[in-house]
């Protein structure tokens, strides 16, 4: 095993940067898509009782692309000429790259700006070095970057006090559901003034909270977007934090553990290999345990439910279409579908799978069940206040908000599940 | 980079051991479910002129968990007992998995002795033994194993004129579609005396062939069954063939590579990581590029239309519910919804997504498309003669049948097409 007994001997940081790994902003399953979003805000706010006036904030950035593929061609020995060229070899632009990254600086020192000016003091920190200290440090915390970035910021947020904001810095490429207005991100100024007189209501965005035990289970996370994950890199930094940990092989976790880690939009659990059939138990609510074969499973927030959930759930104009040809053909109907009807109905089946950020239940959601003679599936989605879940994966990971892995393999058990402490605090600038 | 240098050293295979792989019967996502798979095959099959009577057949036999268990307790040092326990531990049972390899190994030798008294000459094969050799040397090719087995035994055979036979070995445990019905599973000297007879017809399943050229392409294939992949071993032997593919860094196929496999069920085009989304562009039947985000494409044959593009595009009663009930709602009139009626249309909405073994197109599926204002889905599934796909991805993959994966990262194009020349040639006894 000597490949492994070298490994083992090195510190982790050093085995990582051995892998050639760095920083990117990895684009997420995650697209908060609909346009309710803001009508939706309406029910989940409430009005401050005066202006909101931080002393320190910690303005959390992402990575560019840029600075990614700088740091990854740095450190195989490639100089900017190759990196140049190898972009070129495959589409890529380097210059183009090299603009996003000035549009993000550009908007990051605007916001910083704008922070100092009004005797605030601001501490700029990248993704890499976002911590709970900053977190502690910190009177509010500003995501400078996309919704990525703000799903990070906000995971290592546990209370339910501290404010978040997230600033959109390249709105042309960004969504950016989960940050502010766009016209914010060039005009800052205008959004501390409102903070400050008050001008704003909190919005309290509730999230999932998760607890692992049993057989085969790391507590240790493993952050996707800072270690710029290829599969195998996933795994190895599993494997290296499992072999880091002391105590015996055959340690079980006795009672449940809560991880410190709240989610914002989804837990999903399933394979690590995205080819490969996730096989699991599945308890709803403290109901009977089924076994259930797919290709895996995902519990959203109201936060979420515009997300990943979203996009497993929603059905194209095609599908509707089609289900709405053969109802009529077998009610014998002459009823008139034409391209606006399929549009609407197809839309307001959309909208239905999308829920307010305040509500208290998660929506679970199974991708492609496969039913058969073993695998049985009673309901492919539907609201919970409480999803137990029993590994019987091979290599599977449990994925919070697209951006943190846990392990969860044969014999571990999660329990997924809300409180009201769980809440994220964060502002709605609309009238 | 001291690691990889001394990997580099080692002959792939010794790496490959190193890492502790071994061979396992990896569940797929390909399920074939559906009960009129048989009615369909009336119509893709042909009378034989007369009996079938090889006289050389090999019987490639896939690895049981057992088997598998065994070899990566007995690699990492682990006793006999060791194994019970730990299998103990996960809640698995280690007689339970003896009792399955029993079954197993009890029918394969039931079809070796079988075809031997009919003075036929075997060659048993286990599965990592399997390659064009064998095929050569065999008149016909026994798959004694389960559908995976079937799709890999035909994944090696490139003419249409070596016959294939599918023998389930364990109808309990597996499905079995692409194998003979289950009752010739104990009486196979009754399936061998039909082809010896002539009572029988051919099968002529249409596959798929991949072209594919660009930069940053391996044409190296790396099998996810054999080498018991974790995520992590998953790139690890990409980056692995790799390594030690010779050549220029910046070397780039000139001319689109023929891949030497075929496709029996489905290509399946997406990150490797199952949380993160893909990046590629699209063009169906040599139309406009499209730019797209999703979390992976699917291009089946007729015969890969029962299995996991089923899966991806098949709807739920709920869902097929939900519409109904919208559009109902939407015309205003009092149609009648109960759960006959939903069951009909779903059933029949989902049998629409079926089409025969040997029919001369492919369907392709968009699984979980992303739209919004970068990226555009005009169609998200549909029947084609060729897609071509240019990765813009990270760390994907092009996994043909659940088993074979090939790097398929940014700038890489892949053409999938269809040929006569790719059917496979199989036997359906049902009179």
């Amino acid at each position: 095993m000597g490949v492994w007994s070298l490994v083992v001997r090195m510190p982790r940081r050093s085995v990582l940067n051995l892998l050639g790994l760095g920083t990117r902003a990895v684009s997420l399953l995650n697209g908060n898509s609909l346009q309710t979003f803001h009508s939706s805000l309406k029910h989940a706010s409430s009005l401050p009782k005066a202006g909101f006036k931080p002393e320190k904030v910690a303005v959390v950035t992402k990575t560019t692309r840029y600075e990614f593929e700088q740091q990854r061609y740095q450190y195989a020995g490639l100089s900017e000429e190759d990196l140049k060229h190898l972009l070129a070899l495959k589409g890529s632009s380097y210059s183009g790259l090299q603009e996003r990254h000035k549009i993000h600086t550009n908007n990051v020192e605007h916001i910083v700006k704008s922070l100092r000016s009004e005797g605030i003091e601001v501490r700029i920190v990248k993704r890499g070095e976002y911590d709970e200290e900053v977190v502690r440090w910190a009177d509010a915390i500003i995501s400078a970057g996309g919704d990525g970035t703000m799903l990070l910021v906000a995971s290592k947020v546990l209370s339910k006090d501290k404010p978040v904001v997230g600033v959109n810095t390249d709105p042309e490429r960004s969504e950016g559901h989960l940050c502010l207005p766009v016209r914010y991100t060039h005009a800052f100024p205008e959004a501390l003034k409102k903070l400050c007189c008050g001008e704003f209501r909190w919005l309290w965005r509730q999230r999932i909270r998760l607890h692992l035990e049993g057989t085969g289970i790391n507590p240790t996370p493993v952050d996707l977007h800072e270690q710029q994950m290829s599969l195998e890199q996933h795994s190895q930094a599993h494997r290296i934090t499992t072999m880091l940990r002391k105590g015996n092989p055959y340690e079980s976790f006795s009672k449940p553990n809560l991880l410190p880690i709240r989610s914002l939009n989804e837990i999903f659990i399933g394979e690590s290999l995205s080819s490969r059939a996730s096989y699991y138990e599945i308890s709803v609510d403290d109901g009977p345990w089924e076994k259930q074969k797919s290709s895996g499973l995902s519990i959203c927030t109201g936060t979420g439910s515009k997300a990943w959930s979203y996009n497993i759930n929603k059905l194209a104009e095609q599908a509707v279409e089609e289900v709405l040809n053969i109802g009529k053909s077998q009610t014998g109907l002459d009823i008139p579908l034409n391209r606006d009807f399929i549009e609407k109905v197809t839309d307001l089946y959309n909208k239905s799978l999308v829920f307010s950020p305040d509500d208290r239940r998660m929506f679970f959601s199974i991708r492609e069940p496969i039913v058969n003679r073993v695998f049985s599936s009673s309901r492919q989605r539907g609201f919970a206040s409480k999803v137990s879940v029993r590994s019987r994966c091979w290599d599977a990971c449990m994925v919070v908000d697209g951006g943190t892995s846990f392990e969860f393999n044969d014999g571990a058990i999660a329990t997924i599940s809300l409180s009201e402490e769980d809440q994220l605090r964060t502002v709605d600038l609309e009238n």
